[in-house]
């Protein structure tokens, strides 16, 4: 039952559980940032913060590359992608529950006109 | 930071993170099922099982009614729906590698044309 596909779902819907490091991915969509740079706004050690980035790093959403003594980290949506096509298989139930929400609305709107 | 659609993201991604609840999740959207129907393909004890139950549940993503002595379980979609909005704000990012991939195969046609 468990495969690889479903090993990196496990790493990758674990790493977006953490407040954190969703906040970091948030701050990397709009550009390059270093490690030093995606700790900042948060109110915990540099090791802590650190510890997040490895997170995302090995979930592949973050790729780091080392310029001298920074490391600069950029976003890689593959693994999001991933996530976002598991997450379609089940696009069809909240669809539904539109579908009714409409036809619901359209039969009350016939109610009332006809009132 | 911490707002409420943030701790129910964290529910939410953390309970998605596991292949048991996720394949769960993927038997349920056939139909519903007891707890006993869901906790059957698994090699664990029942009490194990539930726990997973548990988690979708508190997690917003299964309802459970009880009739008799059975708990009957369905999907609710609304929380798989949330984490995919919440997906959605990065698809430019590979929409953006896709579009890349398109425009290097384009150019790499180009050539062999020229030649």
């Amino acid at each position: 039952m468990v495969n690889y596909q479903s090993c990196h779902l496990d790493g990758i819907f674990a790493a977006l559980s953490d407040p954190t490091r969703r906040a970091m991915l948030r701050h990397l969509s709009s550009g390059e940032r270093t490690v030093g740079e995606l700790a900042a706004p948060f109110d915990m050690s540099f090791a802590a913060a650190a510890k997040h980035v490895k997170v995302l790093e090995e979930a592949g959403m973050l790729r780091r590359r080392i310029e001298g003594r920074s490391h600069r980290c950029r976003i890689n949506a593959g693994p999001l992608a991933t996530a976002n096509r598991w997450l379609a298989y089940y696009e069809r139930f909240w669809s539904m529950r539109l579908d009714d929400l409409e036809n619901a609305l359209v039969r009350h709107a016939g109610k009332r006109k006809r009132k």
